[in-house]
């Protein structure tokens, strides 16, 4: 079995912007999707390990883009990982055209927890450590690694949402893709017509569910840099807890 | 070539809501997707209509399960020309298994317009009448037709939001499937776990931009059947203007 995976995607009409440019949430949904059909495909997907209480829970993505595929191209996405340690594995991808165009890379971090406790698992627990024969060192990920979003205390409240039927996904919490299409849509299109996402960061640290409330706190930390803080407020305690925090570059 | 499309399609886990079952609306893109396939291949597709300024407009969709499908499940999507007329043809979908389990059915109405005046053209006129030699009347499509969808005056304000970035597609306009996701998230998860859409319908008559704001009024009509209005206030003539109208029927 290839240590590196390729699945093949379109940019469909309806996963396309105003611009006709695949939007980079849905991007995303592709490299989760490519994520888990190459660890399934190598003995370490979902749908094994939930049968051994097992769960991989996405702890940080990052996407830098050159360029998104337009609307009805065909690209790969590639994936394979980096690095395994016992809680922790880096995972990469890389986004190609059938020409060989680099559309762009991606990097994410994930955890492994025990879906009884919710506690961490031991990654290498997994069948006699199996994930160590699928590292891959030799390919390159030009792009950095994620570091931790830093911000000060003056970022501004730019809006609240509340969380609905759509937003939830079978885990019963906001799916991790939400979350960067509602930072996504704080700007707006005469914004998007000249600016393009270059990059976007985001980590996450707690879950949302239906009923809470998602506030957005922005800070401008760069000429077209920018870090939001998504906190929420539980709908039964109403205490607010800081749920990810993300990072978005613009060129 | 085959009059009847058939196009595969798999229920990817980010599409499915918290029951692990596909969203409505992401079928509703599949099926929008499978059209365009079809028609794509038969020489009527939106590509070549745009070269010769004509597009498809969908005016009408109507969607009726037995079963939605669960999770990683694959799922085929047939699709076919039910009639024409001169400004409209109606297209159906039948969704179905590999195992030859049918989930459900629709019905669509789509609009040929001038894309520069936007104004109707005549389907007729497309190669010499070339879609008439893909109509089949054979294959039943055992759900109704959908009725305009009559609403009195007692609807409720339940809901008003703004458009952002990702509800707008290519055209510039909120995109199809956003408005059913948008009724669809009038609901709440609760009422999800005891109800099921059984029946989708949507009536679309104008157009919806960034910036403006939609309004639901909703109507009940039935025991588990509610009418929807959507409104939108356009942002520089602050006029209200009817969008569309749905029902949904549950279970």
């Amino acid at each position: 079995m290839n240590k590196i995976g390729k699945y093949e995607f379109i940019a469909e009409p309806f996963h396309c912007d105003f611009s006709g440019h695949l939007c980079l949430g849905h991007l995303g949904n592709h490299l989760l999707n490519a994520a888990d059909f190459h660890a399934t495909g190598r003995g370490f997907g979902m749908k094994h390990l939930l049968g051994i209480h097992r769960a991989w829970v996405l702890s940080r993505l990052a996407i830098e883009m050159n360029e998104m595929p337009q609307q009805l191209e065909h690209f790969n996405v590639e994936t394979w990982i980096e690095g395994a340690m016992r809680y922790f594995t880096q995972r990469n991808f890389e986004i190609i055209g059938d020409n060989g165009k680099v559309y762009g890379y991606g990097r994410s971090v994930w955890a492994m927890i025990d879906t009884e406790t919710r506690q961490p698992a031991d990654i290498f627990a997994i069948d006699d450590g199996a994930i160590n024969h699928f590292i891959v060192t030799e390919k390159p990920c030009p792009i950095e690694k994620g570091d931790r979003v830093k911000m000060g205390n003056q970022a501004e409240l730019v809006r609240t949402i509340d969380v609905y039927y759509h937003d939830i996904d079978i885990n019963g919490h906001v799916n991790s893709i939400k979350y960067i299409e509602h930072v996504i849509d704080l700007w707006v299109i005469p914004w998007y017509r000249v600016h393009q996402i270059k990059r976007f960061d985001i980590a996450y640290v707690a879950e949302t569910h239906q009923g809470d409330q998602l506030h957005f706190y922005r800070e401008q930390t760069g000429d077209l840099t920018y870090c939001i803080r998504l906190v929420k407020t539980d709908q039964n305690t109403l205490q607010d807890t800081e749920v990810c925090r993300c990072k978005i570059q613009f060129t």
